[in-house]
């Protein structure tokens, strides 16, 4: 049997146009002999369409394309992902009961089986929306003399849950498995993914053929953009055959001949930064398609620091130079160095750039505030120059270029509200807002590793000394307060899915040097740059490092959409809720031992 | 037998600062010779602490307080609602299994059960964070001679679900129930629960006292500000018992004999708009609650207008006029009535009002951003004004006063996103962003009809005409683009719970008049004013309403939290993904028959 793997770029809210695809691809399948073609869960419709999953008028839409493919799988058995309704079945709020289905289309008549697992954490609201599918037998599909069984997404990952779909169908007789998904992409997943399906089929005592069809593209929660990567794969024997395997994002059919495996082949990941590179280039592309058919121009704010320069990097790279124009807005604390650095990149780019002096509005900006009768204080001076930059400057500028402006944070700044609101803050999309300040800098090395576009100035050695050190330059000879290369490990094992508290950090401190750098992720070297075997200097940063980020929550509110690149990036994938922090009582006892070890390191 | 209804004020996030209070009320109900005293669900931490119930530390913690409140039960039996938590059992994210419970503390034991029915619509996550109870007997307490069932909020809403656990615990004998709940306010709801009680008592054929227990204060998703009203109650023969009613918003503790139920008394409801009032005026107490010791200053820019009007009256109402600065910032295009009516305002409330004008940072700013050799359009010269405004002047001047400043907007703006980003969206807190226009006139004149503050001259007659017309006055003759008393039942039909859409306005119109006037609540005098008799008005205006609505998600994205008043508010209430709107092959059937009929009105 000759199976046609369909990884299509899936458009959220456009099912004409997610269907028009769909029946090229089946057109190609059936013209290379194809006897079943299988495309993404939800593919339809799209996956991340909020609550438009609450209107029955976006479900009927969905449900009239249930027709169109029926009638053009002729000669060809479809598997596909969209909504199934019950419409006589209403809960309390009037709204009938759904289902995120696999269908699948043979001999003219049209079959589904609901997920069974569904996803509802991180940025998956799947019980929001759909009902689980009921127990009892389920359903194989005779496809050229083989049994089918079809399962989605979460499906597989059963481990944990009290259903066992795959385990199932291979007790219920199937031949092979067909597992479709809506399954973005966080770095990791892929291995994961591979993992996890020899734990199943070794589980079932019964290795048999298991086809995972994602989809590709860019979808979004309005609070994170996210991007799927594909990762379409043929799994024979619980092996994963990698001469199958698609480049990432890359949209295509994947054919396969079940009695002749092509064994070839091995896997060609890239490297960890490569591919949250190549996951933000698709991401800043896919919220372009996400503006339907305006084509904005982007602005860009270019201080002649690391991150704006990492981002106007990646946005021309996304899309082009003639779409990126570049501007640096000095007031008296910026210096010639970062000026002549932002330059230098613009430069380097080819995109267009241009220098602006901000320092007249700031001080006509301070004379008009003074009017109230009150002088702005030193922290009220700094954001004003953030301000006029962020908002009269440059959102401004965006509009009038007929554009959109990006944000440049990093996550450990997003972390710690080290940027104005309504000024840094601003922009339409967060480029580099999931990545740490470490990985804004080796992505910054592995680009030059080509060719030097980020002035190697602003890149540090592994103490974290710098040629042009980062600084906000807001006032006189201003520092980021950021210890680096530690606190960037403080933000990630305090987002990361399987979270550590303060709590943790404390108990490693206690365990002794060794035992927290191992712990935590960090060299001999950076402990003691920081001094942190003093307890205090630990325990005041830590506090003021956990402190600060509770209080900045109102910052993250009011802050654009972040592409997603880690296990919990800002925006819906964590949730957060204003109050201040509070240490527990384990930490308060934590601590007084902690202070109490003064002089054990 | 003595019950006492706790109704106590949860702060999230502080759980030592609720179980001192427990203390207290516990200490209160035994010296007052109560058998029993019930607390509210989750009332030792709050119940909106977003993903904070991910880590452990937060269960740790919770948990501790188990002990505290069991040793301080001595005499007296304790219901109320904590986390359970089951550390062995760990999903495949790490994380251990989590119940929402109901604990009894009893003869010095501790017993709890779980949550049976979790919801995950609009606001709720509880399936991000809980699992149900599983299925089997339920647990009855012998409490003075009665066996007492315990369910937990939701559990009681049970009519569209599987199980019924009311139903259930009246079958397995029990002689009373106990309902502990955190539910959130909004209108409707405490009509809509006695109506419950009746329903499920008739439905189990017995009518067994049943006391439901709510917590009152505020609590935040981030995006939403989120009021409890408490609404306490006792119900008996399936009737609820009004003598017994407290305020809403009250803290107290209500005291029940049962032996000897008072059935004197009659429900004292306010009238919705007043509801919706003490909602606002308690949800702004709960957010400056939120900022733990600090107590802002609260900054407020007066146009002049009728919603900065009535946001000027609300905070002062809530928050005393010594907090609130208040500002008109006028341009070449304010009129004097508008600049006079703030000032008349702020004298009406005794609030610190000056000016500043603004016209010279407006000249300055576009003169700079004229060095980019571009020239501002039409709109980028109306988005200058706002946002000098909004951010060089307000925002800079709440930091100056020490704290923060409003957003004026209401949910028609919002909804339409006719406001400027970075501009008039800016705020830290937006208290009528829940209200239509509408509501917004409704509001001002009920508390007009007290004592005139808002001035008169800004609410209109039946018809809509103003003696000063609602304008952004950001340029010549401008007038706000909506249709006043059809477009507010637009959104109020799109958003709420129950969700229609144009499909379905589309369908009444092709009813006819009376049948669209009365689904639609309008009066044939409003339909007639904007001329909706002809269909290509009406569609037109629809089509704008609803592609303007979906093309400004990247405002709301970037928008301050609302306080929640109605069935449906913008924030995590209602998940938007952005992409534009695609009218459904539906709709455009519809709209061709619309456009067809004319003539026939």
């Amino acid at each position: 049997m000759r199976i046609a793997l369909a990884q299509m770029d899936v458009t959220a809210g456009n099912p004409e146009k997610n269907v028009e695809k769909m029946i090229a691809m089946m057109d190609d399948a059936r013209s290379k002999g194809a006897e079943l073609v299988v495309f993404p869960e939800l593919c339809v419709g799209g996956y991340f369409v909020g609550d438009r999953w609450l209107e029955d008028d976006w479900l009927n839409e969905l449900l009239y394309y249930n027709g169109v493919i029926l009638q053009h799988a002729r000669g060809i058995c479809v598997v596909y992902g969209n909504v199934a309704v019950d419409f006589d079945k209403r809960g309390r709020d009037g709204r009938c009961t759904k289902y995120n289905a696999a269908y699948v289309v043979k001999d003219g008549r049209l079959f589904w089986e609901a997920k069974t697992l569904l996803p509802n954490y991180r940025i998956f609201d799947d019980q929001r929306y759909f009902t689980p599918r009921q127990t009892g037998r389920r359903q194989l599909f005779d496809v050229a003399g083989r049994d089918m069984g079809v399962i989605v997404c979460e499906d597989m990952w059963s481990n944990d849950y009290d259903s066992d779909p795959v385990i199932e169908l291979i007790e219920q007789g199937a031949d092979f498995i067909v597992c479709i998904s809506a399954s973005p992409w966080t770095y990791g997943k892929n291995y994961a993914r591979d993992k996890q399906i020899s734990i199943l089929e070794r589980k079932a005592g019964k290795l048999i053929p298991f086809y995972y069809v994602n989809n590709v593209g860019v979808q979004n929660n309005g609070k994170n953009i996210i991007t799927f990567d594909g990762d379409t794969a043929v799994y024979a024997d619980g092996e994963r055959l990698h001469g199958y395997d698609l480049a990432p994002y890359e949209e295509g059919i994947i054919y396969v001949d079940d009695d002749n495996f092509n064994k070839a082949g091995e896997r060609r990941l890239p490297s960890r930064i490569e591919q949250k590179y190549n996951a933000i280039i698709r991401g800043i592309r896919g919220f372009d398609e996400m503006m339907g058919d305006w084509r904005p121009n982007f602005v860009i704010g270019l201080s002649g620091g690391v991150d704006s320069s990492l981002v106007a990097v990646l946005m021309t790279r996304a899309l082009g130079k003639e779409r990126i124009f570049t501007y640096n807005l000095p007031s008296v604390y910026n210096s010639s160095a970062t000026r002549s650095s932002a330059r230098k990149l613009a430069d380097r780019l080819g995109v267009c750039f241009k220098d602006i002096a901000i320092q007249e509005l700031v001080e006509l900006n301070r004379e008009v505030l003074k009017k109230s009768g009150l002088v702005p204080g030193a922290l009220a001076e700094e954001n004003i120059q953030a301000k006029i930059r962020g908002t009269s400057i440059l959102s401004n500028l965006a509009a009038m270029h007929n554009g959109l402006m990006t944000n440049n944070g990093n996550k450990l700044e997003i972390a710690l509200g080290y940027a104005t609101l309504y000024g840094d803050v601003n922009g339409a999309i967060a480029p580099i807002g999931d990545l740490t300040k470490d990985e804004v800098f080796e992505m910054c090395k592995w680009i030059n590793s080509d060719e030097e576009l980020v002035p190697s100035e602003l890149l540090p050695d592994d103490r974290y000394n710098f040629e042009i050190a980062p600084s906000a330059e807001l006032k006189e000879n201003q520092r980021d307060p950021m210890k680096f290369g530690y606190h960037d490990r403080l933000i990630e094992h305090l987002m990361d899915y399987r979270k550590k508290s303060p709590e943790h950090f404390m108990e490693w401190y206690l365990e002794g040097k060794d035992s927290f750098c191992e712990k935590m992720g960090i060299s001999e070297d950076i402990f003691m740059l920081y001094e942190l075997d003093k307890p205090d200097v630990f325990v005041s940063d830590l506090e003021w490092f956990v402190s600060t980020m509770r209080r900045s929550i109102f910052k993250r509110i009011q802050a654009p959409p972040v592409i997603l690149l880690s296990r919990t990036a800002f925006g819906y994938d964590l949730r957060e809720s204003q109050f201040p922090w509070m240490p527990t009582r384990r930490y308060l006892e934590l601590r007084e031992r902690v202070i109490k070890s003064a002089g054990a390191y």
